[in-house]
């Protein structure tokens, strides 16, 4: 068992177009219900993450769904960065009428995972930034984005909401760049239902190194989710996981054993031209693998070795360890 | 004057969409007899590029329509990146038919050109690449890529052929990422209509100095064709023309007219959430802005600088003369 | 007048070798109360920033030198990083004995500045990181990191102590690596006399924009001292003031002024190849230049187009005002 | 036995400073001698590379030295970016006495190495280059450069020149900076004793694919040497072989082997804070296994496998055969 579970949300299975093939690079026949059949055919995936309101605005129906598959919504993300109406902001919209909007649709997201006895939202306020030097008055932006996730917060105590960092993408520049931006607005808002949700590749974007994100997250008691992918450390490619950082992958790993996680462990990946069901079975085997080979190894060993900051010793041990 | 004018593709007419927003920021509604009518109406524009075939495929209706609005078709972009049936690289391709058809295209592209009173064709391979490890047998890729290139320039003598390069995006590596990979392709075919697009965010990406790479793709007689935009250096943000890096703007438009170069000055942006008309005269202005100033500085004391390598003496005379 | 006055270290008198050139790229051949002496000769400086106790041990005759040139120090740091001593971490060390000599060592800097008159040190705790994946253990170093600092702030609360972030060099990966993260330690310790020191470059290094740091710092009353600079984005070039990214500098300065920032404006320069009092000479003038330039917009158009997240009407209005 | 032998510098016995820490993280008792017997002593290491004339001036003692060690002097490296002399560039100076003094140390090396029986020198223009923009005229730096390095290989055929090629540091940005500029100075020259070294953090720091660069020079049959380390892709890290790109560095090994490179491979590490011995050990062995691995995969199915473009296959495959 890894944490709560290995999850998946739907994803992989869309068209995965970018801005030079809008309509994908696959074609996406299949409705909500079929592509979760999918995933619970799958057999090692428990959970699901959701989209609101983009995939389902009735939790009934897909509460009904979800149990009659044996499978658990393990969060529900807000759409509030897949269309124009965001396109300068959500939750630090300059318009007031914007921001209303998505703090309301966050709320009645959290009305909707309680239906769905799913105790996590997630907020990626991936539009809430800028892309032109002094193009907002930062201030105001920090202010409005601290306010709506407390307002967001207050609706209910008994759902989580993970907010979602990222540094950049859609905007140039994202204002919840860095693990510790967001550790400082838990940090501000003292509410204990707000916490982080770390995507192993915006780390590596943003040239953290995801271990030690996944600490400092969890010192401050705050790490509520993990997404996981990879990437060539530049831009948030969405690889298969482990596939180009094999040695910050596993020690992701190791270090989320070592702080005692129980979330879940999600996989966040955009396949453009890769096969569906293929590339998640390959990331599923690899993070069964790290994870496996993160319990088996010699605890006490590597301990030691950091004691004295030996990289030599590390860095054979784990070649010993981990090649064959 | 500006070279042989300022030129601009239809894309900021375009719902400019991400991954994130497929339909894009802004509605599309207007054919493209409009666009190039709006074009047509900014006074300072004096040709355009077309996308082939996207945009059109019947040269003789547009001809027209240029004509009567007195634009002149300065480039012709064969589209060999905007569908999935080039996910795995168009003239890379190990798929035999699909490397074919993209090598017919861009033939019938010279064809259409020609037509049109177009001298030139642009070939952007972006989709020629890969994205993990050992995904591509790079021997193959740099031949089946050198080979389709001779094929297609040996179609017809009077269309040129301009190669745009790019580091990445939308794969994660592209096979023709730099002005000398592009270089060293031109020399080893040695055809004369086959030379360099240089797009100044792609050298940029790619951390070339635009400047630089200008003066060596001049230097080899092969510099074709210039789009203009700008960056934050580490991804094709396709922004505002001088709008991050100013100095290194001045610099590419200053060696421009030391070289002679006498192409177009074409615009390529992508204003995913800015006003079409306004953001294009913002670039405008600026462009102009810009190589007015580049004409108005004291040679002579550049080059004395230069010839001492006087980085001080340089970064005073440009704060003077550029700056209130 | 800037703030507190514009403020100037000794380094760029230095060899200011690399790697390569060990040794330098310039003789040193002067003396610190030389070196102060030509400070106090440009006019322009009214601060000095002095390195503790690489630059000096006794405070006595250094007190009585500044006197007599009229200058003020403004900071002293503590050096933390410059000794193979340090090699594994000074604040973060997992040598007891190691750990402690740093702690010593900033709370003697305490000490001297205040008989220096001068009110505040800095800490920049550079070598206090990591190289290689699984290197270290990353709670045990927050909490010695947290815990030195407040040790150091424990001693004695009339001097401010200034914490400066980076997030790379010398260690490939640095602790405290942005602003966020120092700004989290600062919350934590709850400690009046911990602040931030912004370092521009470090935070484009970031890929932080530096008004916007400058706004979040300030937000938290933590916005302590400015060193100022330029770069490329991706290495802690220590460049000329605004000779790269003259737009976010301006951005920068003009945001000092709106959060009213009364510090000190520090060049933290590296010139290796340049002549050290032309290129404090440049410095000083972009620097003058650009802060009255800020002074000089018109605040409420700004305002306003920053209320419209207005990228185009910015980018128009900088250029109108900026450039001639 | 990998190609012509394992190779090693000296430089891992350096004190390995930086602009922090000039003097360098550990002492440097020893002699070249004593350097090189260790060295010997190694067991797996048959050839060394030296450097010159900062290591030494005679070749004769030394010619006895490696024989007396049964040691292969496999490259000489003209030294010339270590002194503030070459500050403004070597062999792009436009100080003519400077440029000639590089190009006559050039042609002195490679008298040097033909008494050392050794068959090579190599170029590191490091210091060629510019950090500020406008800072240089490059098409004067390209004739330069190339009329050098034409009058260098014309000095005697017998010995090969390797150029190697970096992107930055220490200058901001360096003339010959990756593996098709330097390729395209090869073509154009036609000189069969010029050719390319790929030092594989260079290209890394590139954003190249290391593979595919050994290929590409390997194509025109001018891949003359190799340069073994690690990096994080943004800066020079010099780190230990496959200690952060793991799957990047094995597809190298790989493809010099698909290319059937017969050179020498050299450990090029920087070992600021590690043992000298036991770093240099750490990398002989994961070298060797990867090389070993290398040769025992199944070509067969990875030649299949990228017929396919198959990501997923390949990943999955290089999953189940390097992890344990």
């Amino acid at each position: 068992m890894y944490g709560k579970g290995l999850a998946l949300a739907c994803v992989p299975f869309y068209p995965c177009g970018d801005r030079f093939v809008p309509r994908g690079y696959r074609e996406d026949p299949h409705t909500l219900e079929q592509k979760l059949a999918v995933i619970a055919g799958l057999g090692d995936v428990a959970g699901v993450e959701l989209s609101y309101p983009a995939e389902f605005e009735d939790p009934v129906p897909i509460a009904k769904v979800l149990k009659g598959l044996g499978l658990k919504a393990c969060n529900l993300e807000v759409e509030l960065f897949g269309s124009s109406k965001w396109k300068y902001g959500a939750l630090s919209s300059r318009d007031d009428a914007v921001r209303s909007d998505a703090i309301r649709l966050a709320c009645r997201c959290m009305d909707a995972a309680a239906d769905l006895g799913c105790e996590q939202i997630s907020l990626w306020p991936g539009q809430d930034g800028f892309d032109y030097p002094m193009q907002v008055d930062y201030r105001e932006a920090w202010e409005r984005t601290v306010d709506a996730i407390r307002e967001i917060a207050a609706h209910r105590q008994d759902i989580r909401i993970a907010i979602e960092y990222k540094i950049k993408e859609p905007r140039t520049h994202i204002h919840l760049a860095t693990v510790c931006k967001v550790l400082l607005v838990t940090l501000e808002l003292g509410a204990s239902n707000v916490g982080v949700m770390i995507d192993a590749g915006h780390a590596l974007m943003a040239y953290e190194n995801v271990a030690e994100s996944v600490v400092l997250a969890s010192r401050y008691g705050k790490l509520f989710h993990m997404h996981l992918n990879d990437n060539y450390r530049l831009w948030d490619d969405d690889m298969i996981v482990g596939s180009v950082n094999l040695w910050e992958t596993f020690e992701m790993f190791w270090v989320l054993e070592e702080v005692g996680y129980q979330g879940w462990y999600s996989l966040d990946i955009f396949p453009y031209r890769e096969d569906s069901l293929r590339v998640i079975r390959a990331n599923l085997d690899m993070v069964k693998k790290l994870i496996n080979t993160a319990r088996r190894v010699d605890r006490t060993r590597i301990v030691d070795l950091q004691r004295k900051s030996d990289a030599v010793g590390i860095a054979e041990y784990l070649r010993e360890e981990l090649l064959k």
